[in-house]
């Protein structure tokens, strides 16, 4: 929080920033946590490529929509304050869906989705990002990752939380791999050719992801028409950039101008509330107590790994690799916020 | 038509009914077209297990959304009515939701988002279906195939029009496969114990489909959390039946409880339409016009494959094979309603 306060962000948006970042690696998802704090916002802000105030503005809006613009602020603070704006609306007519243009990255996208859920309502969070994965039978990356996050609450059970980008993996699971020195395995991405590659550095360097599906036989057209369909809602409908024209955190001189799209979907507008909650944790009693393959003795349902993973973090703390570490000292060092650990041992990587 | 008034449809009802399923054939999606006439829908109206006169009741309204029981009745008649009354509720109110409870299968989930493009709008529409795919690490088909469709209109290019079952293939893949005598490719499906099987009949008989991604490598966990999503939608918030208590059209005795979701989003409460149109034709082309893979020729946009193919076989004749001509002449003339048809020649089987 200090690391955004020092790079003129006001205290309260700062807090939102961290708060989203450190939710990230809590909830294990690593690849979108603390690791992308000097990489993807602290050398934008202090470029004064991120305006640190986020002065969002209204555009457009009706009872049940609203059109803002992020004015070139930080992602996480706009797409904070856009989902909250999405939730009152909803609690006056029922249904609402915000999208945000000229934003920035916004972390996780299921964040924003589960702040839907102590008000009883389904939240849904879509954003697009810079050009990673390729159409099918292309070569060139032309779409985001474009996450797809809803969260639906349950009664007793955990909420359901799904948090999916529509490539196969994101982009930051390549450069864990690439920063561990491991092959990635066959099918995550494509070299600039648009082969199948195995070197996580031909997919960093000219290559792109695959989306959600992989080859075209495993309808690979699937995962790619997922994306569009994000950008169409995040970049087409906000007014935001779109496909190649999304800006990259790490190279991009202007604005990024990414587009965000949420939904709030008060439950109670359809049946009552708790007969909803108590089918919904008999489907996830359901889904979870059916027969195992062979070799398997649990079926998850969206989210619960990652709840599991926070509450297990909350109680031992939250694993970092070495090299992340580094190069959060050195940023921390750079613009004066000393950073403080405790060594908790080497962590393994997983595929 | 004449076949299903000669089962007690309205003739109005009767016509809907077949434009939906040979609107299937004509795009392409011959899985889902008149090779379900008899199977699908005429043996269960013969034995008085769905209503023909489709009586439709409110459960619960509100300026943005309406919860609605089907009476047990036509599935396509059903839908035809729910996003006619979505895109209404959207003219007034921009964005509108719709469920649907007590309905039966309701053919291809594209045409009712279609139905939302001559309004500018953009049109969403989910159903749930029997249980066919297995949860990720599970071996029990529970969940259906789920399919997410959207269509979103374009300025000179056509609308994008994304069509999906949330499995990697739909059940009639499989059949089709099955029926020619033909192995199924390794990973749409799993046998009864949870291994991935090319005999389309251990798929079939106790089997399941995998969710869109296949295995846990390839992120198979997505298509899974898509397909409970969907069953979310069309199960939990309709109040429907849900996971496995959703009928099968060939075997459940009683009502199916088939659950849709319908949504349509007015697209100038957003952003002037003929800036949206714009912005679709450029993202449609600089996909289509971007590098291809090695090998590749061209970049397909959703729906596009189907609009080609509907152009066609407008021209050319929609083609069928040999069996399924064969069982809709005997299921013809069992009702006495003669099927006419004119020789195109044989069809080949593709993946």
């Amino acid at each position: 929080m200090r690391f955004f306060t020092r790079l003129d962000m006001p205290p309260e948006d700062a807090e939102i920033a961290a708060d989203v970042l450190l939710s990230a690696d809590l909830r294990g998802i690593d690849s979108h946590g603390i690791i992308r704090l000097n990489t993807y916002y602290g050398s934008r802000l202090r470029q004064k490529l991120i305006n640190p105030c986020s002065p969002i503005q209204v555009i457009h809006e009706t009872p049940t929509t609203l059109t803002l613009d992020g004015g070139n602020g930080v992602g996480q603070v706009v797409s904070y304050h856009a989902m909250r704006r999405c939730i009152e609306k909803a609690k006056q007519a029922g249904v609402a869906m915000v999208t945000v243009r000229n934003s920035n990255h916004y972390g996780i996208a299921g964040y924003y989705a589960m702040m839907a859920l102590s008000h009883d309502m389904i939240g849904i969070s879509y954003t697009n990002s810079q050009p990673l994965v390729a159409p099918t039978y292309g070569c060139r990356a032309l779409l985001g990752t474009n996450p797809i996050a809803a969260a639906v609450p349950a009664d007793k059970e955990r909420p359901f939380v799904l948090d999916m980008a529509t490539s196969i993996v994101p982009i930051g699971r390549i450069t864990v791999f690439e920063k561990a020195g491991k092959l990635i395995p066959g099918g995550w991405g494509i070299d600039h050719t648009g082969q199948i590659t195995t070197n996580p550095t031909a997919v960093l360097q000219g290559g792109a992801l695959m989306p959600l599906g992989g080859s075209d036989l495993m309808r690979g057209y699937k995962g790619y028409g997922l994306a569009v369909l994000v950008d169409i809602f995040c970049g087409v409908l906000a007014g935001a950039a779109f496909a190649s024209r999304v800006g990259n955190p790490h190279e991009t001189q202007g604005p990024a101008n990414v587009g965000h799209f949420f939904t709030a979907i008060r439950i109670d507008c359809f049946r009552p509330i708790a007969e909803f909650k108590r089918d919904m944790d008999e489907l996830i009693r359901e889904l979870k107590n059916s027969p195992k393959a062979i070799g398997q003795d649990r079926i998850y349902i969206a989210g619960e790994k990652e709840f599991e993973t926070a509450e297990r973090y909350t109680r031992e703390g939250v694993p970092l690799l070495e090299n992340v570490v580094e190069s959060l000292q050195q940023a921390g060092n750079e613009i004066g916020v000393p950073f403080h650990y405790m060594p908790l041992g080497s962590i393994e990587l997983t595929e």
